[in-house]
């Protein structure tokens, strides 16, 4: 993709956030703020959200069926969950003027999160104990009144999220299930570059259980959240439930959530009135669970573990492009039709090139910008290089000599 | 994909919709109705509406850069544009109970159409002669409050879209990039099976502008639209703006709307203050043009063309599935395993396989599914089959025995 013409640009000049992504991500311009947490993703962050999703949505796939669930609701969903007057992020959406209430008056709500709508609907379908167990996910925007939104990406009050419905005959298959669900989440975190540094840990319920429920924790020294490691039993706890005689005793970790599991046991499935029938054609509770990965939450927290002082540093899965192209022509038609062609060529070669061909910026901002957004390789094709072209990854500034074959065998 | 632990039914006792693609949309369970005009996508229906907005994307990535813009925004981008007490389909977001309200009491509007939003975006970044001419797509949900949601997925509350929208150095500029765009629906439309029933319409411009907008109409005898051909002047016109003499002196034809495209002139350009700066240092205005493809909408459209009285017919492009096994053992676990060695052959060959290996479903159920939900191909792997696999085209009653290879062979 080229930068001229396509809405990628840089903007040094925005000033300093409240933390690094929402400053690297908007001074790189791959999002831009409508408002207080609501962001446009323009044609850099999107890329960037988009193969975050894709892993997330290949992996989702070994454990359940992909849906897509509304997002405008009748509130009768949410009351009879009684969750409508005591969830308090929950927007309702109602006509905006006279000549909208004059076409319906309705209010309805604006989920944010789908366990009192997807229950009613598996309620429907899934009525035999052949049909359990089953889950079915969605990767799919949210909707959230948050009180101050900050921490760009970190918090929003429109997101988005990846939501995994688990449907079983008893506890106990929940249970099974959870592990299996918990294999996917490591493979997802390992795939998105956050591995090792992922823990799960227990947490509050929340509205959704008065059980613990089970969140994913990165360590991250600008964490929002704290947990304790209980040696004895090697359990991490969420600090709203460590016991104070824990907190006393260990250091606390600072981390940054990143996915959560919530056993629901039968509160939603009991207030759709889903029961299914067992081999003795008898009727039986349904036992549920949900489990969430906010995916632009991710965007946020890879730029808040892997970024230096000039910029990002994309984990090579998730990077916007494989290689950042700079072409340097200082004006010499000879140099930019050479830096055009290294761009076709990987471009066949079906490498993900972003190419800065843009004539009205210096040198240095280019290479500047190179570094802020943060590709694993930048490409300079200037006078200097010749019939080569200067590569370099963007950990390192060790600088190498290429041809245009020896590069596309590097990057494919 | 397997249908059992899937949310993949068939529900023939749905009742019968006031449209054809509701009824087996709904008796297929591709969706399932939360409200009126407002529909959750499942697996079936999900993976549809995915197929439509791949081949959108790919077409729309070679005349622009997509996007994620939010359906979240300040009523201010509304009113700024005088649109937030005219446009009589628009929502607004609100905290829905005391707590939410305790925690953030502003108003929001929940978008439409991206115009009002995308302008100020644009403004900030895009300011040279430069970086003209340029436009930016995405492909989102949006809310409108219409009055009497009906025909399925023709006209939602929610609904799936395309927009694009286009910026322009001039009027003509404009003009020259529709003519690309043009090009590029004309492709989408093929691609989707729509290609040679589908013409260009003129009709009114609505809230966005005194022009003429431009509607890709297909042809279709329940479409709720009527349009008349000015055969002079080789144009199509809208019921809407039909002089009353061309009404008289030709017949209408029943067409169905499937994208559109408004040129925007400044109107937006200019409530954002956007101008752009030109070779000679002088600030000027910017032109735009939006263009529309409903993904959702187009779902039902295909719907409505393409059915019988046994069920749908996919084009082959946008089938859920290449090839609807069937698995009819007759408690024979041989059969069975056989049935599983197929779809498993299939699968690793990368043929889209949907399997029917529903053991407590009649022979008969199972075929009539088959036709219902209108995949390309129909195997069957039953006791009468021995080695072979019984395939039929869905628009073909003749049968046909064929080795496991000799089906890869052909699906490939």
């Amino acid at each position: 993709m080229r930068y001229s013409h396509n809405l990628i640009k840089s903007n040094k000049e925005a000033r300093e956030f409240d933390t690094v992504n929402a400053t690297l991500l908007q001074k790189g311009v791959f999002i831009d703020q409508t408002m207080a947490g609501v962001f446009a993703f323009l044609p850099l962050g999107l890329r960037v959200l988009q193969k975050i999703e894709q892993i997330i949505r290949e992996e989702m796939d070994t454990i359940g069926a992909e849906v897509f669930l509304p997002a405008l609701v009748p509130t009768k969903l949410w009351e009879q969950t009684g969750r409508f007057d005591t969830v308090d992020v929950l927007f309702k959406a109602t006509p905006a003027n006279a000549g909208s209430a004059k076409r319906n008056d309705a209010t309805y709500v604006l989920n944010s999160t789908h366990e009192d709508t997807v229950a009613p609907i598996a309620g429907k379908y899934m009525l035999s104990y052949r049909d359990l167990p089953f889950a079915v996910y969605q990767i799919q925007t949210k909707f959230r009144n948050e009180e101050r939104p900050k921490s760009g990406l970190l918090r929003g009050r429109e997101f988005r999220m990846k939501d995994l419905y688990s449907f079983h005959a008893s506890d106990e298959d929940r249970e099974a299930y959870y592990e299996k669900a918990k294999e996917v989440y490591v493979r997802i975190f390992d795939r998105l570059g956050l591995g090792a540094d992922t823990v799960i840990a227990l947490a509050s319920g929340g509205d959704f259980t008065d059980d613990y429920s089970h969140e994913f924790q990165t360590k991250l020294d600008t964490g929002e959240d704290t947990i304790y490691h209980d040696e004895k039993e090697d359990v991490f706890y969420n600090k709203e439930v460590a016991s104070p005689e824990l907190q006393k005793a260990t250091e606390g970790i600072q981390v940054s959530e990143v996915g959560n599991i919530f056993p629901l046991g039968t509160k939603f499935t009991e207030a759709a009135e889903y029961m299914y029938t067992n081999e003795d054609g008898k009727q039986q509770p349904v036992y549920m669970a949900s489990y969430g990965i906010g995916s632009s939450r991710i965007m946020g927290v890879l730029v808040e573990k892997f970024h230096d002082d000039r910029g990002i540093i994309w984990p090579a899965n998730v990077a916007p492009f494989t290689v950042h192209l700079v072409g340097i022509s200082g004006g010499d038609d000879a140099v930019t039709a050479k830096a055009e062609a290294v761009y076709e060529k990987l471009t066949a070669a079906n490498v993900e090139v972003l190419y800065d061909d843009r004539a009205d910026v210096s040198p240095g901002e280019k290479l500047g910008d190179a570094d802020l957004v943060g590709c694993p390789w930048r490409a300079v094709v200037s006078g200097k290089t010749g019939d080569s072209i200067e590569i370099k990854q963007r950990t390192s500034d060790a600088m190498e000599l290429v041809t245009i074959d020896d590069l596309i065998t590097k990057l494919t």
